[in-house]
C-alpha cells in the first residue's frame, strides 16, 4: 500500500486539462498496489484511476500493457480501459513519471475466495486467454524459468536465514525445473499475476480484472498454475481441492486443456510457486526497513512448492482426464 | 498515509447492511490521514468515507466530534456528515475499532495556497466559529499550554539532536508562554488542526472542511493563530504577509476581533508554533523505523516560532487596528 509520488492539485489540473474529462472534483491516493502509485480521481465525467508508473515497470513495456487492456476491453473482458487525451495519447507524463488515466471498475476483491468465486475466476481466465489470441503485440515473460536462477543469485545466500536448508532446496528445484520445464504448450497472452486483489467481484460474479503490468506471452496453462497457487490454498497453506476443481472445471468448459497441458500442470504449478517464492525472497532481502510496503512472507510459497512436488497428476488438482 | 486496519469484503458487507446505503460497489483504502484508517466506499447510494478510529483518538471523544460535524453541517458549514444506521447510531464497531460512515465531500486540497485561497479560508474559519457558538457539548483542548511541558518531557532530551541548543530554547519558551498565555479571550469551538490538507477547494472556493478529530473548546483566536502558521509561510519558511492579510481581513469581515484578541495574536501564534513543534518532536523521537507514516520535520516549526517571537503586534501580520 503506497503512494510513492505525490501530485499537486496544480499538476493534476494541468494534466486533466489534456483530456475530455471536465474538471477534477476530488483526488485521493489509493493505499493499494505495490508497483505503481494510484489515485482515484473524480471528474465531471465520473470516476477514474490515475496511475503513475514507478521504476519497477519498464517504460518500453507500457504500450504493450495499455494496448492489451484496450484489446481485452474491446473483446468483452471487463478490465480498465486507458482513456485517450484529445491528441489520442493513452500515455502522458506527470510528476516525472509515465502516467495514464484508466476507467474505474466497480467491484470488491475477495479476501477469502469461495469455490464459487474460484469457478467465476476460471471462467474469466479462459475468456481472457481466448480474447488474447487476437492480440498482435508480444512481450516475453521476464520472470519465466530462465530468469529464476539469476533472480535467486541476486538474493545472495539469504535463503537459509529464512529457513535452514532452503538454499539447497531451491538450487535442486532450479535444476529440475530448468531441465523439465515444458516448452511445447499452447502460447498466448497471460495475466501472470492474477491474485485475488486483482479480481473484482459484485456478489459471486466477476466485475473486472485489473493490473496487467506483468502480462506477457507464455504458456496459457502457466496462468492457470499461478491461479492454483494464489486462490486454492487456505490460510494454513492446506490445498483446497474443492476450490481447485471449481476453478479448473470452469476453465476447461471454455477452453479445454490438451494432453500436453494436462500432463504439465503439476510442473507448471511447481514453477509458479518457485517464481513467487523467489520474488518474495528477493523483496525480503532487498526492502529497506523504512519502505512504505512491507515485504510478503516467503514461507507461504515454500509450503506451496512442497505441496506441488508431491503431486503426480493434474487429477490430484481435481481435473478430469484431458 | 496509511491504512492501519484492513477490512475484508465480508466484514464490509455485514457492516454496510446496517445502513440504508444498498450494496457496496467498490472499496479502496485512502493513503491520507495520519491518525485514522479511511476507506472510500461506493455504494448504491453514492460515495462515502468509512473511518476506523485508531488508538490515537480517544473513544470517549468520538460523540463530541461526530455531533459537532452534525451541528456544523446543519448550520451551513460544508463538512462531512456522519451517516446514521437504521437504529439511529452514528458510530458502530468494525474490525475491533470504533467506525463511522461519513458523507463524501468533493474538492481538492491545495498544496500551494494562494492569497485567494487564504481569504476563502478566513471566511470559512469565521463562519465555523460562528456556527459553533450554538453547539452545546464541550471538550477541553488536550494540547493547550498546560499540556506542552509534559509533552516536551516525554520527548526526553532529544531536542538537541535535532538542533544544538533547542532544548534550552524550548524550556525558555515554555516559561514565557506558561506565564503570558492569555486566558480571557472569547471561547468557542475551534477546529485546532486546520492545515491545508483539511480544507477542500473547487477552484478558489472552499467546498468543505474535514478532520474534526482535534476539535475542542478554546480561544477562537487561537484557531486563527494555527492557520497563520499552517497557511502563511512559504516553503523556505518566509512569512507571506499578503496571505496573512487576506486570511485575517476575510475573517474579521465575518467575526471582528476585540482588542484582547488583537493584542494576543502574536503570543497565540508563538504558542501554536510551539504546539506543532512539540508534537513533531515527539513523533520524531517516537516513530518506529518501520512505521507506515514518516514523521514531519520539526525544523519547520522552530523557524516559525522564531519568526513569531520577533512580532510585536498583530499589525505585523497584516491586520488593521482592532
Amino acid at each position: 500500500m503506497a503512494v510513492y509520488t505525490d501530485v499537486s492539485d496544480d499538476e493534476l489540473d494541468a494534466f486533466i486539462s489534456y483530456y475530455d474529462l471536465g474538471k477534477a472534483l476530488s483526488f485521493k491516493g489509493i493505499a493499494e498496489g505495490v508497483e505503481n502509485t494510484n489515485f482515484l480521481v473524480q471528474t465531471e465525467a465520473g470516476s477514474h484511476i490515475l496511475t503513475l508508473y514507478e521504476k519497477r515497470v519498464a517504460r518500453e513495456d507500457l504500450p504493450y500493457f495499455l494496448s492489451l487492456m484496450e484489446h481485452l476491453a474491446a473483446n468483452g473482458i471487463a478490465c480498465p480501459l486507458p482513456v485517450r487525451d484529445r491528441e489520442g495519447n493513452n500515455l502522458r507524463e506527470l510528476a516525472g513519471r509515465p502516467a495514464a488515466i484508466i476507467t474505474f471498475l466497480e467491484g470488491l476483491w475477495v479476501r477469502r475466495p469461495s469455490a464459487e468465486h474460484c469457478a467465476a475466476l476460471g471462467t474469466v481466465l479462459a475468456r481472457l486467454h481466448l480474447a488474447g489470441q487476437s492480440f498482435e503485440m508480444t512481450r516475453a515473460n521476464a520472470l519465466s524459468v530462465d530468469a529464476w536462477r539469476p533472480l535467486f543469485e541476486q538474493s545472495g545466500n539469504g535463503a537459509d536465514t529464512v529457513l535452514d536448508g532452503l538454499n539447497d532446496e531451491i538450487l535442486k528445484e532450479l535444476d529440475i525445473l530448468e531441465q523439465e520445464w515444458p516448452h511445447d504448450l499452447e502460447q498466448g497472452v497471460i495475466h501472470a499475476d492474477l491474485f485475488p486483489d486483482n479480481v473484482f467481484y459484485l456478489g459471486k460474479n466477476v466485475s473486472g480484472v485489473i493490473d496487467f503490468y506483468f502480462a506477457c506471452n507464455d504458456a496459457l496453462a502457466y496462468d492457470i498454475a499461478i491461479c492454483l497457487n494464489a486462490w486454492c490454498f487456505e490460510p494454513d497453506n492446506a490445498f483446497n481441492i474443492t476450490k481447485a476443481r471449481a476453478l479448473l472445471n470452469a476453465y476447461v468448459a471454455h477452453r479445454p486443456l490438451d494432453k500436453n497441458e494436462f500432463d504439465a500442470l503439476p510442473m507448471l504449478a511447481r514453477g509458479a510457486a518457485l517464481r513467487f517464492l523467489l520474488t518474495r525472497l528477493y523483496d525480503w532481502h532487498n526492502t529497506a526497513a523504512d519502505a512504505l510496503v512491507k515485504p510478503k512472507d516467503p514461507m507461504e510459497y515454500i509450503r506451496k512448492l512442497r505441496f506441488h512436488r508431491s503431486v503426480n497428476s493434474a487429477r490430484e488438482y481435481g481435473l478430469g482426464e484431458a
